[in-house]
């Protein structure tokens, strides 16, 4: 599949604009050889106007043929997917087995939609029947499920070119809900976008969808995107990046004359308590698979374990000597882009200097360029305490280790937290038992909560959350990750005393879709007598 | 139960302040005896922190102690009912038997919440088992369910003592969430609100509550309010009221260094659509069903159907006529307050100046003081889609009718309305089944779409949607009424690899509270082997 470097807008590609820009290849420091054009103010607002149309068909289309759609880009996807992830390669320096990896879930992430849209108990069906005999008044009949909010806007993630990119969960979860779908491509990856927006308007035309319920729109800039949000006819925003970036998006958002939701996905450092029971006979266990963690993809997970928290003593001294060695043991490699890189060299650098900080090991790799140096440092629990600025995300492969002198001074680090996506503990189950407080604290910050594992990985499946309190992500009632991520794109709505033949099939008397309903207050597949 | 006039910081009451008002009895226009006593910043700041503190102990109470509460607040409830009630009245101007109607929703919410927490399935649990075996990698043990957000703060509605303020169903669906709650009193019925905060009081002592459970703040300006929104430990917001006040509040707490969620009910103008089929046989019998809806406690309702929206021809002029005879057959009464009054009597002044809007039927009271006057005026669709000051919310016994040209014209009036809690059609059902673009284009703006019935009288029920599109409430994703309402309240929240003892009874192997629980995504209620 050839790269265009168009626009989609629908079916049709376009490049009206005359600025061009280009990917960068972070393995060589090359510029790559296809020319994206920007979308211009036009283009957006021709696109925007299609969704809008495509709407109302698309909202029409039956669970089944939503599903056939999925699972048709998965067709198409797998056609393409080794030119696509030798694309993704050359545009992110993320290795092929991680493109593996990243390939494998977004497939399945799609079969889980198609699943849960064949299945169609997902719409939240509920039904009250009319009591007209009632003594204080006669109760209408009244039935609810959810339906779709609209066309919605979805922003690539830098380090996910393809699972919360272009046809990632946010632009999954969104077409399954029954919204046309906006993307505005990553510019560090707008070629892997591009010949996923092509596998994607394929199966939209091949499943006969609307046109207009999926456009791809370029840019370097700002302006493509801040344009998409601000259009009066998106009526929501799914973005995963910097908590700079998700708080612009939420303020345009909040700005304009109808507000819509946004949901960010901002960052997180995740911590990771380390309690003395575990130190005793894994130190060196866990010392490697924290390691692993905190680099895997260069350290460039949103789930990275950013700090590790311990109580001071000879075995957590000990496993900051293995963490050490471990982390030394690992070759640094290049980062998905020069700006990236120069952003993680310059906070570390930062960190660094901080009183209180002493370097574990710093690790470089001067065979690579865009390389990630590999940093874990020291810092004593009351100079963290103190110090705001060593609580910041750092987007790479570093960990700062806090050691503590004591449960108190560690239960009042973990309360001085932002939000977090993710929060570990890794202990004996009995000295966990003997931790309440420490439980509750973590609980509160967090959206997940690990015990004896690591949180990079991020499993897909129903009983994920990957949200959490701001600014992990900018509304901690919905989860990024999963098949509830849908939830994020409908609103409940009622129909009174409406006509049998007028209903949509899930809230008709007979079910013929067979899906679990709420009638009368039970949790139910049968028909309504 | 004596009104005591002082704030509920928890369990005590208080009055440090030294600024007081009184509520008025808008039936004669005299100050009422009670005098009410401002809480100072540091009695805000006190109720928050000792809601923060109640959080964790609450939220660690079982469903069965939490619905126990919600049952005994029921209990205190009508121990002093009727004393309520009256004060009631002479706070609000609303008749006896709408007081006895809201008493009695009042206490079937939270009977309702209370039945939902007996029961347990609203967490929505899911649990996927590990798999171990795994080809690509070992998959985790996770599980989910929902978790309260932290100190609520309520605002009441001036129109809803009782339903929609301190134990209406922003503070019961919080309460039953696991948040504690801090009500703002609405100033308008201050002394009902003293005395169902002394009832909830009783019932969170009697049922072990942690004090700080709930809290009561007095305040006659905007002061209390914005104090507490912007208070760091608060996590969430409940309104219902004006647009103004409403988008003040969402602003509030987008400012806030953790934004928070608001949800805001602001209002609506309810559209209702009278397709000719309807008028060729019942049109007398709904210009008398109409005319109720539209008067009903002086019109002081959400979902009041502020336009009526007809074909012009010979049928719609009669049924205008009829409508025209009905409401000038009903006897107006006070409204709320005298500003509500005088706000009212200003907009229907200034609706009835604009150029093409004709009255149809105008009615006093001159036996009465604070009277809201019946208002019925007319103008035609073009007139109206040029002139936005017309589809404007008017609080108070007023509909302005829209005769428009043709179909098309309806269309267009419908597609230029910002979204509204309901939309209504009144028809014969063959006719509706011929008008799928007025039902779409009804559809997107509402929800709740009533088929041959008026708004009024929202039903508390699962499948109810109290909520639509913005401005009619903040977020559409969320109902305002109904057990569903819950969602606003709560995260979802995961334990990975959690031990068995410390999970939540929702999550363990065993369910022992045999809930409906998502396990390895079948719906079950059956223990995880």
């Amino acid at each position: 599949m050839h790269i265009t470097g168009k626009n989609f807008i629908g079916f049709d590609q376009s490049a009206c604009g005359k600025v061009t820009f280009q990917t960068f290849n972070p393995n060589n420091e090359t510029a790559n050889e296809w020319l994206f054009t920007e979308a211009t103010p036009e283009e957006v607002d021709a696109a925007v106007h299609l969704a809008s149309e495509a709407f109302l068909p698309y909202q029409k289309c039956s669970g089944d043929n939503k599903a056939l759609f999925l699972r048709n880009i998965v067709l198409e996807l797998e056609k393409v997917k080794d030119h696509l992830l030798t694309i993704y390669g050359l545009e992110s320096a993320l290795s092929r087995p991680r493109a593996e990896i990243e390939f494998a879930r977004t497939v399945e992430q799609l079969h889980a939609f198609a699943q849960l849209l064949e299945e169609g108990d997902w719409v939240e069906a509920s039904i009250d029947t009319a009591i007209t005999d009632r003594p204080s008044s006669p109760k209408a009949d009244i039935r609810k499920m959810h339906i779709p909010l609209g066309p919605i806007v979805v922003f690539g993630a830098s380090n996910f070119p393809l699972a919360y990119s272009t046809a990632g969960g946010d632009s999954i979860s969104a077409l399954a809900a029954g919204c046309p779908v906006l993307v505005k491509a990553h510019s560090l990856h707008a070629g892997t976008g591009n010949i996923v927006a092509q596998a994607i308007i394929s199966a939209a035309q091949s499943s006969g969808m609307p046109n207009g319920v999926f456009s791809n729109l370029q840019g370097s800039g700002k302006k493509v995107g801040a344009q998409l949000v601000q259009h009066p006819l998106v009526k929501g925003v799914g973005f995963t990046g910097s908590i700079q970036g998700g708080r612009a998006l939420v303020a345009h958002a909040a700005k304009r004359k109808e507000p819509i939701p946004v949901f960010a996905e901002m960052g997180s450092i995740n911590p990771v308590v380390v309690l003395p029971s575990a130190l005793k006979t894994d130190s060196v266990r866990w010392a490697s698979t924290l390691a692993a963690s905190i680099t895997g993809s260069s350290g460039q997970f949103c789930t990275k374990p950013g700090i590790i928290l311990g109580i001071t003593g000879p075995l957590f001294s000990k496993f900051i000597v293995h963490l050490g060695k471990k982390l030394m043991k690992i070759t640094p490699s290049s980062m998905l882009h020069s700006t990236i890189q120069s952003n993680y060299a310059e906070m570390t650098r930062m960190i660094a200097r901080q009183e209180g900080v002493s370097i574990i090991g710093s690790r470089g790799n001067s065979n690579a360029v865009n390389v990630g140096e590999i940093n874990a440092m020291l810092v004593d629990g009351k100079v963290f305490l103190e110090n705001g600025k060593l609580a910041q995300e750092v987007f790479g492969p570093f960990s700062l280790v806090i050691q503590c002198e004591n449960k108190n001074q560690l239960l009042g680090i973990l309360n001085s937290l932002e939000g977090q996506l993710t929060g570990s503990i890794i202990a004996c189950e009995l000295e966990l038992k003997n931790e309440p407080q420490l439980i509750e604290a973590l609980q509160k910050k967090v959206g997940r909560m690990i015990f004896n594992g690591v949180p990079t990985g991020v499993e897909v499946c129903p009983s994920m959350t990957h949200g959490g309190p701001f600014p992990a992500s900018s509304d901690s009632r919905f989860t990024a990750v999963g098949i509830h991520s849908i939830k994020r794109w409908v609103r409940p709505f009622s129909f009174q005393n409406w006509p049998q033949l007028l209903l949509p099939d899930e809230l008709k008397d007979d079910n013929p879709k067979n899906i679990l309903r709420l009638l009368n207050k039970e949790c139910t597949r049968d028909k309504v007598k």
